[in-house]
């Protein structure tokens, strides 16, 4: 067995990542069980907003960020915050008539205990969170439970199914039907389990390619600003390794003048719409001497060829090339991918 | 005359940064000359409006950002928007009830110039942008017209004049008296250029400081969040040095994983509110083996100490140490500071 091999079937981080498409099947089985989605459409149907707040930190918040896109496409009223930003404002932004949810996979941060303690919440509360009687699932009006197992670090499975749970609460808020974002979760989780099975090989292809990296930048426009920020997040708690995540217009205003500078950018193509866009990007990076790639659906087994899912739940698949980022740059600078030296899964210190 | 000492004089980046007073004097004159200030808020009086939309991209986007947590404190509906982001929900979101305010300093960006041309703006439009004739002045209802003269590449002072504008825009859109702001912003850029005579002194101090360090993150708080992604963005245009922006709330849920892999941290301490949050997350990086330092208010002679301002102003003087950081991280690194290889001063590719 190669080193490589010998990781990839002990790292704890590793195992967490190939567990993604379980999450997602394990949390729409138990869904369908207990019946959630039909009680918070219920709760949903019977409470007349005027608002949306989402809010959560870091990959929680960032799971977010696809349905604020569609909810703000949909002329909704709705902010995308910051919890510890909330906590600031919370007296004049949630009022009686505030739907707000709040993703955390532990239930437990620090800004989401006190933004439910000392505010005691107006409106309707919905939590989304890995949980089970954490303070978030205990004290939101009702829950949407993932069942990603316990997760040892960085945020790989329970990200996944926290997007599988946004997806769905889009649908109840928009009263769209539900059950074709079911379909469409349960084959992207297959379509994720046969990229993992070349792991090893996409993991290889990254380190080569990355050896002289210093720094990556993720862009992505809309939806797939998400994946940008979650990857570079990712990347950073992971592997120890300088990345950034950003809109793809954002690289162009200014930050597009370090890309001589040791600089790997990898762009998200994201929909139909920005995909020429992004595609431009990474070619004119290039052109200029850069190091640029693009993000692309397709058949072909390389580690930025992801699945072919529709634009709906695409940020679902974005993030499998963020988590072979992540383990190649860990093994080439000889980290252990996935281990926290300094904090703890659960961040108690606001 | 030393090296620096002639560079201070002869570099054209640093001759705009040093002007940021007089950008700020020329622009409040200029406002109470022309009557633009009386102008707005009649228009703003016989309008009325029941959202707000504030955009803009890079450091435009930025300066808008302070008058977004304002506004959210008053319980206005107010969302905080990329242009490039902007175009694509532009149908749903401006609304004929819509009040939006477009900063941009060439007033040239092609996302600007798209959402101008392309969508035939409903609502009120108020752009805040340098330049005369520019399509955004021309094509927006009303303009407050900064004054901070020709900028060669990065924006320093066009950012600072920005910023006063946003500043007293609040102010007429809360219906409180400018007169006070106004005051407050001509003596902060007395203090400012007291802080510039020292320039010499601390860019020396940050280059013995920085020598070993490799990448650098900025955090804050609130309103200090805007002066935290400018200053990210300033030093990699300026200085090709890798630099991050983020909340320090943010850093705390991740990143803080990376501060023992050469990261300086900058961190604003912000106002009362949130000043102890901010100094315990510096002293906690250096407790644990990492560099940080606090960027605070006071009368001491150091690039890390900012004028004594009101919390209303401070995101005026707090941008002063990320001009200093990247004059001396260019110096270090050995290039030319606020030199553009690649990129112009408008951004005409979206």
């Amino acid at each position: 067995m190669t080193e490589l091999e010998q990781l990839i079937k002990e790292n704890r981080y590793i195992r967490d990542v190939l567990d993604g498409p379980s999450a997602i099947w394990n949390s729409l089985d138990f869904w369908e069980q207990t019946g959630q989605i039909s009680v918070i459409a219920e709760k949903l149907n019977s409470f007349h907003y005027s608002k949306v707040l989402l809010t959560g930190m870091g990959s929680s918040l960032n799971a977010l960020y696809p349905l604020y896109c569609r909810l703000l496409q949909h002329g909704i009223q709705v902010c995308h915050i910051e919890t510890s930003e909330l906590l600031n404002y919370s007296n004049e932004l949630i009022t009686e008539d505030c739907l707000t949810v709040i993703v955390s996979q532990s239930g437990e941060s620090i800004e989401i205990q006190k933004l439910l303690d000392n505010n005691g919440l107006k409106g309707l509360t919905i939590g989304i969170t890995n949980t089970y009687q954490s303070t978030l699932y205990t004290k939101s009006n009702c829950s949407l439970l993932t069942q990603a197992g316990n997760e040892t670090s960085v945020s790989c499975k329970t990200y996944l199914a926290a997007l599988a749970a946004t997806t769905i609460l889009g649908d109840i808020l928009l009263k769209e039907d539900s059950a074709m974002t079911i379909d469409a979760l349960r084959s992207a989780a297959q379509e994720i389990e046969k990229y993992y099975v070349n792991s090893k090989g996409h993991i290889h292809k990254l380190i080569d390619l990355l050896s002289e990296t210093k720094y990556l930048v993720v862009t992505g426009r809309g939806m797939s600003i998400a994946s940008a920020n979650t990857a570079a997040l990712v990347i950073k708690e992971s592997s120890k390794f300088f990345a950034e995540g950003m809109s793809s217009a954002a690289f162009r205003h200014g930050p597009f003048e370090i890309i001589l500078s040791g600089l790997f950018l990898v762009v998200f193509s994201g929909d139909r719409r920005v995909y020429e866009l992004n595609k431009k990007l990474v070619d004119d990076v290039n052109l200029c001497g850069g190091k640029a790639v693009l993000v692309e659906r397709g058949k072909e087994c390389d580690p930025f060829i992801v699945p072919e899912v529709s634009d709906s739940i695409l940020p679902i698949v974005e993030i499998l090339p963020a988590q072979m980022l992540s383990i190649a740059l860990s093994v080439l600078h000889k980290h252990e991918p996935g281990r926290f030296d300094l904090i703890s899964k659960v961040t108690l210190t606001e």
